[in-house]
């Protein structure tokens, strides 16, 4: 199965249900839909230009919409009706782009999808406004829906939970950054949970939304959302593969993760087996913050030393093949099972 | 009634009930109840340092914590459980210091309640992160809450319009300063409405909060909803008078306003009156964005000349007057009523 081409097909489908809940141009009576009726004026024309243009700015700009697309197999692989339920692919793929938008500021990155990144081209005040509403304007959607009190109770719980992580996981990655703990002292499980909660937790939600949808018992629920958690877990790890391995196979740039000072599983690893030399070698590569290339390529020469690469490799792997046994016999036989098993293989196996 | 030494002894109690649900040492334990169970490891002692520490920074610091107290009084009024439902408070009060993060980030501010700004003293990655973690976190009260399914949607369903509007709010606050209209356009109903989402909205929300919890029908819980929002509002403009006034009074730093070139209601209203000269000056000097105490007092000049203030002053009043002229007969008649009114009158009448 051709994953990236039907990801590409979903992508202009997924826009469209986006742009029908958030249009590209806004007026006074969307931002009564909105925000409600309020006995004052609004002023749409400004909202435009500080929420809006930006934030379609950002979402035109491209993303795989993985996302959403696992939300929508899902559903459709559960029997979930999706002409009633489709918008909620706007929750999951507009937290994801607010949660870029701070990533971006946190990260004190340039750049975003080819452009600059939305607090450099629109102000800082405006890119964090924007960020946190994105975490907020798409639950209109589940305002305004039918369904029964037990089912909303689910999803608004799923998405309390699962924003509350993702801040966690932030909150996390952050301190890791600032050199709060000894690279050292940071063991799988450590990093496993913060990666679940940076990049597991949006997959997670789409994939809880679907299986409370689907009316599944709460413990298939977590199980679902494990599934879909370890997909961003094994995409995250074959993200930071990618980085250090990039310019051996693409000719692209590489190694902005040894700039950052990122902790991966390949650090973990490598921090745990490697010399003293090397160990304190890598560790102070790591918080130097530097762009040379000869010390980048030096510490990444100390990951592969240790075969690091092929560990996380086969940690990926392995973490979606479980997951996947544990999802299988929940999961009617039907073209969407495949599909989904297709989506997961695909997170450990591409190269881009 | 003294409304002050009210607030003060109210404080110990609402930041006691804050911190029995966040305290300000947490560990493994706790990161289990906030974030939900997970197979992985969380990192508690850098979460505290990311987001603990900082939280209970600001919240130390002071602040009246009357958005709490007007769920508590109001709450009482209508004859909620507040042993069961108390904890609310939290939700109030963590949003409304979240938003302040966020604030002082988006104005570029140096100091908040006479310590160095979140950002400044934690740095924005931590900042940006933690100011909407606020506004998640608290939400897991929310979550084991036991209550009616009817009752859990509109409590959530408030939170979500009011989140979206605080947010809508500041878009529209950051777009004026930015120059994004001329402010001459810029009309009372669209300041009222801009005012509303940005200060009005949290009291709304703890009122609205506390209304449902009575089970009042939604008009009614409209209404309560509007009394607290002109509070907030009313709150608002006389912060703004108090802004512009404070020199001649007490001596302290004033005129912060004119050099941020922000759009009161005075500045409204003597754009609307004043003749062509002043007009242009008036805008010419909030565009300027000038420390030049010469030119704030000209600024001011040019306010007070047109009876700016005394109209501000009488517009909150009216404000508030008829906002309670609404809900008089919704709320019963108890000492609590009598807070309530107190309060209102106090946010127009205060001198600080």
């Amino acid at each position: 199965m051709d994953i990236e081409k039907e990801l590409r097909e979903n992508r202009t489908r997924i826009d469209s249900i986006i742009e029908s809940r958030f249009p590209k141009n806004i007026d006074l009576e969307y931002l009564k839909w909105l925000a409600g009726n309020s006995p004052y004026l609004y002023d749409p024309e400004v909202i435009q230009k500080t929420v809006f243009d930006p934030m379609w700015d950002l979402l035109s700009r491209g993303g795989k919409r993985w996302r959403p697309w696992l939300f929508l197999i899902l559903a459709n692989n559960l029997g979930v009706d999706l002409n009633r339920f489709k918008d909620l692919v706007t929750i999951v793929e507009l937290l994801h782009n607010g949660s870029l938008i701070a990533d971006d500021i946190e990260d004190g990155a340039d750049m975003r999808r080819g452009d600059k990144a939305i607090h450099l081209k629109y102000g800082l005040d405006v890119a964090v406004n924007l960020s946190s509403a994105m975490y907020f304007m798409p639950l209109r959607i589940l305002m305004e829906m039918d369904v029964d009190k037990d089912i909303y109770r689910r999803l608004v719980e799923a998405y309390i939970e699962d924003m509350i992580r993702i801040h966690l996981g932030q909150a996390t990655d952050i301190g890791w950054h600032r050199g709060l703990r000894d690279p050292e002292d940071i063991k799988v499980e450590h990093y496993l949970q913060m990666c679940a909660n940076k990049t597991g937790v949006l997959p997670r939600l789409a994939a809880r939304f679907a299986a409370i949808l689907a009316r599944l018992s709460p413990e298939d629920e977590v199980k679902i959302g494990k599934f879909a958690e370890s997909i961003g877990i094994a995409f995250q790890i074959q993200d930071d593969i990618i980085n250090v391995m990039g310019a051996e196979k693409l000719g692209k740039s590489f190694g902005e993760d040894i700039t950052e000072g990122k902790i991966t599983l390949m650090v973990i690893y490598t921090l745990s087996r490697a010399n003293e030399e090397d160990k304190r070698r890598l560790k102070e590569i790591l918080g130097m913050h530097t762009r040379d290339r000869m010390l980048i390529e030096e510490a990444i020469s100390i990951l592969k030393k240790y075969g690091s690469i092929e560990y996380a490799k086969e940690f990926a792997r392995n973490i979606i093949r479980r997951s996947w046994e544990d999802v299988e016999g929940i999961l009617p036989n039907n073209e969407y099972k495949e599909k989904l098993r297709s989506l997961a293989n695909f997170m450990v196996e591409r190269e881009f």
